[in-house]
Parts: structure tokens; sequence; C-alpha cells
């Protein structure tokens, strides 16, 4: 099944709801308007859908292998992996000192999306580099900005994040790795890190592993944690590769998905310890290892939506194909394409409404993100910053959550078809259920939001979101067309159940916090629903304004049709949400724990 | 992972909701009251629990293989069936004229439950005998019935249902497989059937295949279809085994999920035909597959439970086990297991709420079945049946919609080994996919009871469920406890929300087809939610009666507590569904069909 990158969908998220056209006028993005969007996704487009896509089916029949330490990727990765290099692309994002284009974020998303829907088996590689490469300019001394960075930023070395151990893994307080500083200022490493995506693969000479770790004598818990880097191989003096450092993969994981990507369990320090360069300084590992969770975390949520996309097309090429029945409708005695039938559609509607809503939440977020990072006014940037922060666990929560829904509708569509392995709609059904887990599950996501995003600030960052929101239910009011009119009404009622949550979570979180903890992940998905709805309004708007200049008319009718159907059936979601939270509290954690 | 039958709750849905006492009155019934349904339950839960439980994951890493038209199942699954043929076990709700125990359903599918849970895809072998055994028992002619009934109820031979051709899916009406008629009464039949469960498989010694074709110069369409008896193996007038008959395994299908039970392409025919025996009348074959398929719909709503209780089970084990995170009240300054976590408490709580809620309404069902076939009063007898037929589609659409909730929830509980293969609980999720898509999509049993069951008869069942329901509110009204009290809150304001939607459909069905069909899966699911939530709430106020006389407080006080969060969890959704039936049956069908 070809994949074709929506290229179209993702320019008018950045055009208009994103607009590009404000992210170019900040310092640094002068020559990244509308035309280099549009070019580099043309690009993008091509390249993803050319060399990457076509290895996606191939990599889950024959995923990755292990034999005596070594990774053997699938047939063909290596090869892709090398034109991605040779393309510029792991650079896209990042700094031009480094060798990156310095493009922003609002079209480094982008891009993101058409890789992960090309293959997100194989874009988790690069997601990752990008995230070794966030850690180092943040915090890395110019000592291993210099060794480490160009490098990575060609995407000739890969990079990885180890975090997890057997028995830390969403608590990172239980890391137990430690590090034992050396004379001449580095550290060895000792112990078991799992769950390490692409720890050890056959696609780039050497891989930099950032590892969290404890340096002897540090304080129990989080605060007692360091990062490091661990290099593959040791690098010398002149950048070529020297010893073979003492981190080796013992084998990978049999999963249910991304099969093609190498999930390994590394073993640091079994021949004497394992060479490793702090990051930054000791004991504040955690600090920089959340700010590049946060780069992967909003990756992780393109990631729903480009897997959510590819199975949408999955389905309505089946749908357009497959006959199947005649019309309800009696409108015609022969049987037809299963499209022709409301709950085909209602399907296939309640995918591409989704998509189309989380991407534009994606967009717009990417947006703040370059203004938190560019914009010379420093109050601007500040509110771009905490505006930002706040769509982070809904981006990356509500889009993966979506992304189950979807590709399970995906396979509902085909039917029995849907089932059977060859169809390919299951591979997408199997790869997307990680996404929920991996960079924090769906209930670390929502306890961020809670804590951090929520009641640390006394709701004031949500009202205020609320309050642009109950701004654009004016403008679809004042524009008054049945679809607008249905979308006022819906964002209405769905902002008034918001405000309701906020509250409560902003005022009962100390007092109760058992109750409101147990809400955190409805609070989080009537959130990303009504924020992503509201990015879907204003695409509404967009599109009744130009479908009257006759501009694209078919396109912004669909996206009309599409924005009414999300008020309909995905906004009126929210209602049951508001009432788990807001009553259910109590009955979540009453039955007794021996009584389970 | 082990399993354990859930018994006790079986048997308080047995004893309360579906009222054995009153089964047990029914003629032919007599002695199948409540100590025998729990003498049978506990002798099966054994056997299950040590025989059939343990094949499931081996069967799921080395399923059924295929070569050179035989199927090899997965080793253990010869021996186990052949225990469970010994035990009688096939025969439990089968008519003691044929060899079977003749128990009610009520007894019967709960015990289907547990064979389910154990082992969902050795439990499909059984699940096409039964409905073999019930198209024979309602259709077949005294010869077909002398020569295959008692082989059947036995197990020494099992039994499939041959619908679906490539082109025939949902649509039978697309049914090609053709059947000649001979001299001496027989047919020969030519065609290809995909997806036939256990088509053929090494675990009996005969395979009995009910198949759809179409015999020369019948009508098109639904119409001109008849249903035949195809043996593997040709029976000889003293009953031993004769020729092979031409109907051939081609290839087995590389599914998503229950890898261990072989689905089978079927070639009919292609060495001469394939000698077929007409089962009731000509061309009312389909008729006669419905009856058949209705008690395999039945069947698969409890495999929805059934694989949900699996994977409840597997997560509350891993949840009292893993330790992560200290708990969010502060109650202690360790890391505590995560089942003190009110997210996982959550999550674990719609899985049980939701798991109970379906078993006590499958198991009304099943009570409202034994009556409508049993009862003297004929009017009762059409009562039943009428509840019953009402129900199908509830038990089949929801549960099994539920199920990939649960499933779902269940690897989320796990994390990130949720994700490996290896912990099992991937398993579940994959092999529950299946069971919203055979017997009937969920929009197929969606259609049904729009059409069949609603629009019919202009909604009377569906007011008469309505005002059931009704009764129990003030039931718990009267009650008063806080419990009840919600419960008659959520249960009064769901009820009005579906007897909108049943108005709707009642009166809309006609002049807006699409919008209403459009509506049918959100219909079915408010349906489902409502009906197996009266039933908690029925359980609610027996577990206060039973708790205030200090009968099984603990058991009791869960009960409470799951109906509880049941009310305010999972009631609570259906007023966004009620919206997309009543608000979204036009947005739903907008969009312009080459715009997808």
């Amino acid at each position: 099944m070809s994949y074709t990158a929506p290229v179209k969908d993702l320019l008018f998220a950045i055009e208009h709801l994103a607009q590009i056209d404000q992210v170019a006028q900040l310092p640094g993005f002068e020559d990244a308007g509308l035309d280099t969007a549009a070019a580099v996704l043309e690009e993008c487009a091509r390249f993803n859908q050319d060399v990457i896509a076509p290895l996606n089916r191939v990599g889950d029949e024959h995923p990755s292998s292990f034999q005596d330490g070594v990774v053997t990727t699938t047939e063909g990765f290596k090869q892709a992996y090398r034109q991605f290099t040779e393309g510029g692309w792991q650079g896209l994002q990042h700094p031009a000192d480094f060798g990156g284009q310095g493009l922003p974020k609002t079209i480094g998303a982008a891009c993101g999306e058409v890789l992960h829907g090309a293959n997100l088996s194989f874009a988790l590689c690069p997601l990752l580099t990008d995230g070794a490469i966030e850690a180092l300019l943040i915090a890395g001394s110019d000592a291993l900005k210099a060794t480490y960075l160009e490098k990575l930023v060609s995407g000739e070395w890969t990079g990885t994040m180890n975090l997890t151990e057997p028995q830390a893994g969403s608590d990172l307080s239980l890391v137990r790795t430690r590090a034992e500083s050396q004379k001449g200022g580095t550290y060895k490493l000792f112990g078991t890190k799992i769950f390490i995506t692409y720890g050890e693969h056959d696609m780039a000479e050497n891989i930099v592993h950032l590892v969290l770790a404890r340096v002897a004598g540090a304080p129990e818990g989080v605060k007692g944690i360091s990062l490091f880097v661990v290099p593959k191989f040791l690098v010398n003096p002149d950048g070529s590769l020297g010893a073979r450092n003492d981190v080796h993969c013992v084998s990978i994981e049999h999963k249910l998905g991304i099969k093609a990507s190498p999930t390994a369990v590394l073993q640091f320090g079994d021949q004497g310890g394992a060479v490793g360069y702090l990051v930054g300084e000791e004991n504040r590992g955690l600090e920089y290892m959340f700010i590049m969770m946060n780069a992967a975390r909003y990756g992780v949520g393109v990631q729903g939506i480009a897997v959510a996309e590819r199975a949408y097309q999955q389905a309505v090429a089946y749908a357009r194909e497959r006959v199947q029945s005649r019309p309800v409708d009696g409108s015609s005695s022969a049987s037809s394409t299963i499209v022709h039938h409301p709950d085909v559609r209602r399907m296939l509607m309640t995918m591409r409404s989704q998509i189309e809503a989380c991407r534009a939440m994606a967009s717009v977020a990417a947006a703040a993100y370059d203004a938190a990072h560019h914009h010379p006014d420093a109050q601007i940037a500040k509110d771009s910053a905490a505006f930002y922060e706040f769509l982070v666990p809904l981006v990356k929560g509500y889009s993966t959550e979506m992304s189950q829904e979807a590709t399970s509708l995906g396979v509902q569509v085909h039917g029995g078809m849907g089932f059977i392995e060859e169809t390919g709609a299951a591979q997408h059904y199997r790869d997307a259920r990680i996404l929920t887990i991996y960079e924090g599950t769906t209930a670390i996501q929502a306890n961020d939001l809670v804590g951090r995003k929520t009641a640390r600030d006394g709701g004031q960052m949500a009202k205020a979101v609320a309050a642009r929101i109950e701004k654009t239910e004016g403008e679809l009011l004042a524009s008054g067309t049945p679809a607008a009119q249905a979308m006022a009404r819906e964002l209405a009622r769905a902002r008034a159940a918001f405000v309701e949550v906020v509250d409560f979570v902003a005022t009962q979180t100390r007092s109760q916090p058992n109750a409101v903890f147990a809400g955190s992940v409805p609070y989080l998905m009537l959130s990303g629903m009504l924020v992503a709805g509201w990015q879907m309004a204003r695409a509404l708007l967009v599109a009744q304004q130009l479908s009257a200049k006759g501009q694209d008319v078919a396109f912004m009718q669909a996206k009309i049709a599409t924005a009414h159907f999300y008020a309909e059936h995905i906004l009126v979601r929210v209602h049951g949400l508001r009432d788990a939270v807001v009553l259910g509290g109590d009955s979540a954690c009453a039955l007794a724990l021996d009584a389970f």
C-alpha cells in the first residue's frame, strides 16, 4: 500500500493556522516563509514516498535481527538511511553552525509527519538523534558539541536515549546505573538499560548514547541523576573513530509492532566500564533529559497523526474498491462500493476529522515553539513558551490515543481482510500501540497536565486558552453558516465542560489528589479534543472565506464538512469525560485494593 | 499467565440477575437449578484452567500450520480436544436425545465464557460445532440428524460455517458457490469459500461443513441461496467413514490474532464435485444460516467478555507486583505497587465494570433465550424471544467493542512490557481484534438493531426495555444509598438519551435512512451501555441487600463499588453518542465521495 504525503493539508495548517508569515518574521527565519515550506515539503514528500515508504511493510515482515551482539536492520534500511543523510534531512531543524538547515519547527514538524507516515520504524532513528542533538545543544560543553554535533546533525552518527532500566520505567528515581569518576574528567559507567530504541544497529558508523546514571555519592532519587554521553566507539582527537566502548547489546525485543526498529537491551561496563562524558553538571541529568524528552514527546504525538493518516489512506482506498451490499437509501439496486455506506463514511470521517484536528493543533504548537525560542519580545516569547508547554501533553496524549482509535477503525473498514496480515492494515494498528506508552504513557502526560500545567498556575494558562476559544466562537457565530453555528454551539458546550474541569483540578489537586489524578487522563482527552477542535473551528472559518473567494473550492468545502463532523461527533464526547472527572473521582478509587 | 474462571461472578449473575430459579421451573430444566449451575461451572473451571488455558500462549507462538492440504494444529490441541469431548463439554446445551446434557443456555453460556477465557483459539472449534448442531436441529431431515447429530454433539466430529467468498462477505447475496442436483437427491458443489474457521484441522476424524450455495436456476440474490451439509469424509450407511469428499483446504491465513485457530480457504469440487446434502428446503438457506448465526453471534459476544476478563486478570496481577512511583497523595515516601495509582485503578475499573456489566447482560439474555424456547405460556415465550432478539446485537456488538478497549487497557497497564510479546498482554489485544468483525461486524449488528429490532416495530421493544429500566431507577431511589442514587441519576439520564435516539430511529429510518444508519453504531453502543448498566444497577440492589444481611460482604461491597464506577464513568458516555446520532446524521455523510 503506497503512501501519499498530505502536503496540501500540512501547508493549509502551516499557512492559515500556524501562520508561517509570522514565523518568518522571527530573527533567523527570514527565509522560512510559505514558499520555503512548500518547497521543502514537496521534496520531503517525494523522498519519503519513493524511498522510505516502500520499506514499511518489508520492515514488519522482516524485522531487525540480533546475533552475537550485532543487530542487522531490515534489508534496504541501511541504503535508505544513507540517502536520508545525504539529503540533509536529519539537519532540517538544527542550527546552521553545526551543518543544519536551521528551519523553524513549524516546517520541520510537518516534514516529521511525512517521515513518520512513510515508515514509523525507520523514522524512530532520526527522532532519537534529534533528542541527542537537543540535549547537547542545551547542556553539552563546547568540547562535546565540537566532537559530536556535526556528525549527529549530518546523521552520520545516530543518537539514543538511555533512561529505562528493568525496575525504572516511568519512575526514573529508581535508576541504578552508576558512574564512577575517573582521572581526566571522564567517568566509567556500569549498568543495564532496556527498551533502547536503535540502541544497536548497522545504519551508521557510530551511536551516541545519552545515558542517565548515578555518580557515586549522589543524592537518592531524581536529584542524584546525571546525564552522560557514551559513544559506541570512542572518538579520537582528530574526530576519527577509536576503540570500541564497553557498551554492548545483549538482546533485542520481540515486539507487537514497529518491528523493524531494534529495541535493545544494553549492558554497560561488563569489561571494565563504559567510558562516559558528563553532559552539563552532575545531578542535573533529569532536567536535561526532560528537555530532550519534551521534544521527543511532541515528535511521538506527530507519529500518532502520521500513522493514523496512513491507516486512513489505506482504508479509503479499500472502501473505494470493495463492493458489498446495496445502499441503505435504495438509490441503487446493485451492490455498491462500501464508501457509499453511512457507517463506513462515519468511520472514515472519525479518522479524518481527528487526524486533521490533531495536525492543526501540532502545527500551532510548533509555531508557538518557534516564537518561544526566537521572538525578540521577551514577554511574547514567555507566553509562547507557556502555551507550547500546555500543548505538549495534548499533542502527545490526545494524538496518540487518537491513533489507536484511527488505526483500529482502519482495520474495521477492511472487515475480515483487516485481520489478515498481508493486507497491511493490522500493521498500523500494531505499530500505533506503542505510541501511548513510550516517551511517557498517557497517564504520565496527564500527570504533567494536571500538576505542572494546571494546578501549578491555578489554571491560568488553561483559562487563557478558553478565552481564546471563546473568541473563535464569536467569529463562528458572526459567520452564521450552519457548519459554523454547529461548531460554535459544540465549542461553547465543550469549553464550558473544560472550564469546569480546570476549576476542579486547580482547586482540588491539593485537597483530594487521588480524585483529581483519577480524572487526569479524561481531563487530558477532554482538553485535547477541545483544543484540536478549536483549531478545526479556525480552519472552518478560513475555509469559508477562501471558498467564498473561489479559492480551491473542493478542498475548502471538504475542510468545512470535516470540521462540521468533528463538532457533532468528536467534540460531543467531552461531556462524558467531564462527568468522569467531576463526578467520578471517588468511585474510581473506591474498590478495596484486595478486591481487584 | 494463568487464568482463573470467574465462577463467583458468573454464579452471582446466574442466581440473581438471570434468576436461575425461574429457568429451573421451565419444562425439561427441572434439575437445572443453582446447585447444578454451581457444580457444572466448578468442574468446567477446573478443566479449562488445567487443560485448556495453558495452551493459549503456545498456540499464539506456534500457530496451526499448513502443508500439502493438511492442517496441523498446535502441539497439545489434539490431546486437549480429546479430553474436551470425553468430558462431554460439547453436548452441554444440546438435547439428551442426541447424547447431550440438555442444560439451559443460562448455564451453558457461562461455561462458554470460561472456555473462551481459557483459550479463544481453541474454543472457536466447539463454537462452530454448536452452530452446525443448531442448524441441523432446526432444519435437518431425520436422515441428516441421524447421521450427524450424535457425532457432533459428542464432539467426535466438528462443524463449520461456510458463508464467505472472496466477493461475498457481509453481503451474502453475492454468493456464487453452485450446487448441481444429482440423481438420488444429493448435490454436487463447486466453488471457493474463505475465512472458514477450523475448516481443516487434525483434532477430529471428520468435519461437517455447512455450506451456502446456489442451486442451478435459483433466483438471484439472497432468495436463491440454499444450505448444504458437505462432510469432509462421506459417511457410510453404518455410520463409518467412507470416501474423502471433494472439499480441500488450499491455504490458511496469516492473521493478527487467534493464530492457533486455522482459518481456511476451502475449494469445493475441483475433482468432479463435492457431495452435498440439502438442509431443509432449497432457497431457504439464508434463513437457516441466520438461526445458527444468531447463536454464534451471542457466542462471539461472550468471547468479548471472556478475553476482556483474561486481560483484566493479567493486568491486575501486574499492577499488584510492579513497583513504580510514589503515591500522589503523599501517603508514602517509597515507591508503591502501581495498583495504588489512581489512573491505574481507573483503567482496571474501566475494564472490570464493563466486563461485569456485559456478563450480566449476557446472562440475562441467556435466560430470556431459555424462556423463549421452553416457556409453556406462549405469550411469555414470545415476549422473551423478542427481548432476546433485541439483546443479541447488544451482546455481540457492545461486548466485543468493549473487549477492544479492555484488552488495550490491559496492554497500557503493563506500560512498555505490554508491547513485548513475551508478556502475553498483547496477545489478548490481537486476539480480541477479530471479535468486532466476524459473525457480522459491529455495523451489521447495528443495522440489525436499527432495522429489524427498532424501526420494524416502531421502537416498541426498545421502549418496553426503557420502561423496565425506569422501574429499576425507582428501586434505586427507594434504596437511597449514595451509590444507588448515583446509579439512579445516571441511569435516568442515559435512559432519556436512549428514548430520544429510539424515537429518532423509529420515526426517521424511512425518511432519512442515510442519517439514521450513520448513527447506527453509536445507537448500538448507547443501547449496550445502557442495558448492561441496567443489569449493573440490578446487581447493585441485590448486593446492597445481601451485604446488609452479612452475606459475602467483601464481594457485595466490591459489586457496589463497581456498579457505582460504571454509572459515573461508563454510563456518562452515552450523551456524546446521543448527540452523534441525533445531531450528526447529516454531517456524517456530507463529505463528497471524491473528497475522501
